[in-house]
């Protein structure tokens, strides 16, 4: 589908809860601002057959682009391009563009330490095997080369799970990558605090508002409790023109500030 | 699979990089702790179809335990209950003891305000709405009651996304549960830094100690960068038995640790 996203988050330390998952918040909250729709974000193991296995899930539901991140540096456990090689049948391969970025690495940093010979080893090269027809992503921070794989329904951008070198290559190549295949497209949000009001009882209202206003999407996050509510309601729209849009996403707040108040309850804004 | 978990998180809140999943990473090492093995997390969207999809490709790869977080309040986009009795194609009825927890709870807060009457509203019916042949969970902190499901090979544990409601649900009941139909099993872990060690010089000698400790599992977390390295090394084990596995570790640490001083490297513990 058109202007989705899958986000993929390999990596053992998020499945036994040592990390907490910032990268797909922060590739999620990227995506979105270009108006992009996430539908769906898979955690997994630094396993070959499970990375395989969701990569071949996701495309059958051919989202137009893959995000995936971990598992690219030089350890044993960085399985993410062996398991998309497996899922697409394809061999993995040296990369001669992808080499020469790794020895170019390795060459600063001897350079910057005084010492003259570089050792290509196993574990460096590893970062320069790619799945056949796939192409390196300078990584600006650290070592190891991202990676894109374009397939027929969705584009694959392979990304390393250090944070740094990951919004690295976010903001310098697939943020470009982004709005050029996708177009561009516009998110608005907007939250507002309604004090007074159980969730149960805002529920009716809010889903009076969304008939009104087709396009706009209210979600209620209850952040006191349900007898002392302090509830946060959050109003997004995403579309194509900027100016419509905000208007929209103005009129259903006011329309909803209403309805509360009609029921006695108190809106606040930040 | 058995002492396998899957982890479902419903919300669009964080498909648009809104909220961290702060509740997949709480709940993964709960579940841990346990011996419990998290084999995946998939976050999803608040659309009955996209719930539906998940549950039903998660009771294909059999894992003992399901646990859902998100989508059990009150309002419209609350659709968790209805995915997965979609997925099982039951029908979703008024749970007679759901309800009973329902209205006691309304009726507490209304003494508190002391109000009289407690109108038990379709938004607040819509909490003891659960699909046919499940059971309810105590909410000792919010109202909508957790639920569960015994399918033949999985155990489905449905909880609310509020962060307090779900730990208190999961204390309460579900560790209990967990314990008692998967058995007792310990995970130790430990984490060492390496200074002055590049990743890629490291990864052979993970190699070599992983193959000499089996059930031990070592992986590196980069913290500061290729050229200036500071390298977390993690270090675990699960297993039955407490003492065996305190010396396994132990015996990798101590090894791992010769390891990286013979190529000149400097490892400090916490």
């Amino acid at each position: 589908m058109t202007r989705e996203m899958e986000i993929i988050c390999v990596g053992n330390e998020l499945l036994i809860g040592k990390t907490l998952n910032t990268n797909a918040q922060w590739i999620a909250k990227q995506a979105t601002a270009l108006g992009i729709t996430v539908k769906r974000v898979t955690v997994v193991a630094d396993e070959v057959n499970e990375i395989a296995n969701v990569i071949r899930e996701i495309l059958r539901r051919k989202p137009q682009f893959t995000v995936t991140t971990g598992g690219l540096g030089p350890t044993f456990d960085d399985k993410t391009l062996e398991g998309i090689a497996e899922s697409l049948n394809r061999k993995l391969v040296v990369n001669d563009e992808a080499l020469k970025m790794v020895r170019e690495k390795y060459e600063a940093y001897a350079r910057e330490k005084g010492t003259e010979t570089v050792e290509l080893t196993k574990a460096r090269i590893k970062m320069a095997m790619l799945p056949e027809k796939a192409e390196p992503i300078p990584n600006p921070v650290g070592t190891a080369p991202g990676v894109r794989v374009d397939l027929k329904e969705t584009m694959l951008i392979v990304l390393p799970g250090v944070p740094s070198e990951m919004e690295a290559i976010f903001h310098e190549s697939i943020v470009p990558l982004l709005m050029r295949v996708s177009g561009k497209s516009v998110f608005y949000e907007k939250s507002m605090y309604a004090d007074g009001v159980m969730e149960s009882s805002l529920a009716p209202l809010i889903d009076k508002v969304m008939q009104n206003n087709p396009r706009v999407y209210i979600k209620s996050h209850p952040k006191g409790r349900e007898n002392k509510p302090h509830i946060e309601i959050h109003i997004s729209i995403t579309a194509r023109e900027e100016e419509k849009s905000k208007e929209k996403l103005q009129k259903a707040i006011k329309q909803l500030s209403s309805e509360i108040g009609k029921i006695g309850g108190k809106v606040v804004f930040d």
